[in-house]
């Protein structure tokens, strides 16, 4: 398709001001970064919370309620995804907690690692149980996955939860590639990531540090979408000079698209292809599954 | 080449008598079968340990001591890879203990995992630092790692690891096929994992379950190595109406193989290719790494 699914990832686990003070960290912060990407053409913004004294990762529910809810306050079309990262949180039911979120601050997807695996100083860990338990409760609350795929099991396993009828019709799902314990994105790991991939998943390719515009621009160049956002790079150059913006990594990006013909899905496009609601004040999927 | 690695895993972690009444589990049946596989050339023979009284996974340095001795009073030449499996121990100075054993019951190799994953049932946690840890302890003691790799992520750290001079010149891997959260024995997985191996890696593939026996044949009709033994297959047929035992195992597949014109390469043939020892009492690499 000529249009792509631009995923914007502004802030993560890991950056912090000390490291580049262009993250947005504050709820404020993150807001304007995500109503700024929208701009920008963003139809899916994935959203970590951060506390707002020690700038650490949170799943404190009221911190993600202000920011759905200031961004919808604004803008009611774009899909809004909760982190339900495992890195720092073991127990499946406090990574759950942001989908009990309803009204204005429901989110439209939470994310699901689909397996264990190491970055490149700790593990990531996603235990079967955690897996299907995070799938049910989305499945329950009508919440879509985005899945999160770093190497070909993961890939794999897709077709186990769709078997459980744990997943949506049209499952939307980005691959991740450059982590140092996993895929990178060369051709012969695309190939297998993508070749195992049920038909029914519609995918955007993220690269980790350097990584992310090489897998930005395969993506642009192979009709799949993107992520993008100094979640997973906070460089705008390969020899690490010059600090990136999310604005600044946004703008470069759009521009290689626009030289390809391609221009950004807008959020009702992907809301439609992803069985979600229409964005008026009902969110999350328009079909429950399970 | 024409010769192929044998790897004989008559144990493993998971079957039980119960399972399959043939699964070897005292310290006589172990060597026993271990000394059978040497006759159907077997070069490499990786062991896992089990107590004695209730048939479970252990670490416990006088069973495996017992196991090598037991091995090695009938035959010097067999390498002899210890376990160092994270499944049911997580600290890694419990699971280094088994490259503790000298003299005759010291290991030639030592199980080495490349990251964390997912098994159908449950997470296998193989942090960094315990990777790390684990391929230190191999290099000050002269123990050559079995690298076990079941993702491109695995293949892909160990360029790192060399970069660390963790590593022995020429390097053993099994590539192991089929885990739910792992890659498959198609092409496209293949391609992907072999392609983001170091040049100097010797690599056997392993098939979970089913996929033993068509892991085994892409392996020797592609000039690869082969893993085999009741540690990862229970059953002699795709229907599961026949228990395998470790002897029908190998009679199929080096039956296989012989149709190939492909012969098990001799433990003297493959010590030699690996730095190892010849066999004579010094066990272990020939020139410590690191």
């Amino acid at each position: 398709m000529t249009s792509y699914i631009l995923n914007f990832s502004p802030t993560g686990m890991l950056p912090s001001k000390q490291m580049n003070p262009h993250t947005p960290i504050s709820v404020s912060e993150i807001i304007e970064d995500v109503l700024m990407a929208a701009e920008f053409g963003a139809s899916i913004a994935h959203l970590h919370a951060r506390d707002h004294k020690t700038g650490e990762p949170t799943c404190d529910l009221t911190t993600f309620a202000a920011i759905l809810e200031g961004i919808r306050k604004h803008n009611k079309q774009l899909i809004l995804c909760v982190s339900l990262s495992g890195r720092n949180v073991s127990d499946p039911v406090l990574r759950a907690l942001p989908l009990t979120l309803d009204g204005e601050a429901k989110p439209d997807m939470g994310s699901l690692t689909l397996s264990s695996m190491n970055f490149s100083s700790q593990p990531s860990i996603n235990a079967p149980t955690t897996i299907n338990y995070l799938a049910q409760q989305m499945a329950l609350k009508g919440i879509a996955p985005e899945v999160e795929i770093f190497d070909i099991g993961m890939s794999n396993y897709l077709h186990t939860l769709f078997k459980k009828s744990l997943l949506p019709q049209t499952l939307y799902a980005n691959i991740l590639l450059g982590n140092i314990f996993g895929a990178q994105p060369s051709f012969a790991h695309i190939a297998a990531l993508t070749s195992a991939l049920p038909h029914n998943v519609v995918s955007s390719f993220a690269g980790l540090g350097s990584y992310q515009l090489r897998s930005n621009t395969l993506a642009l160049a192979s009709g799949h979408g993107i992520r993008i956002g100094l979640e997973d790079n906070i460089w705008l150059d390969n020899a690490r000079t010059t600090l990136a913006s999310n604005r600044s990594l946004l703008q470069r990006i759009t521009s290689i698209a626009s030289h390809l013909e391609r221009t950004p899905a807008r959020p009702e496009q992907v809301r439609k292809l992803l069985g979600l609601h229409p964005g008026e004040g009902m969110y999350g999927l328009v079909q429950h599954v399970g």
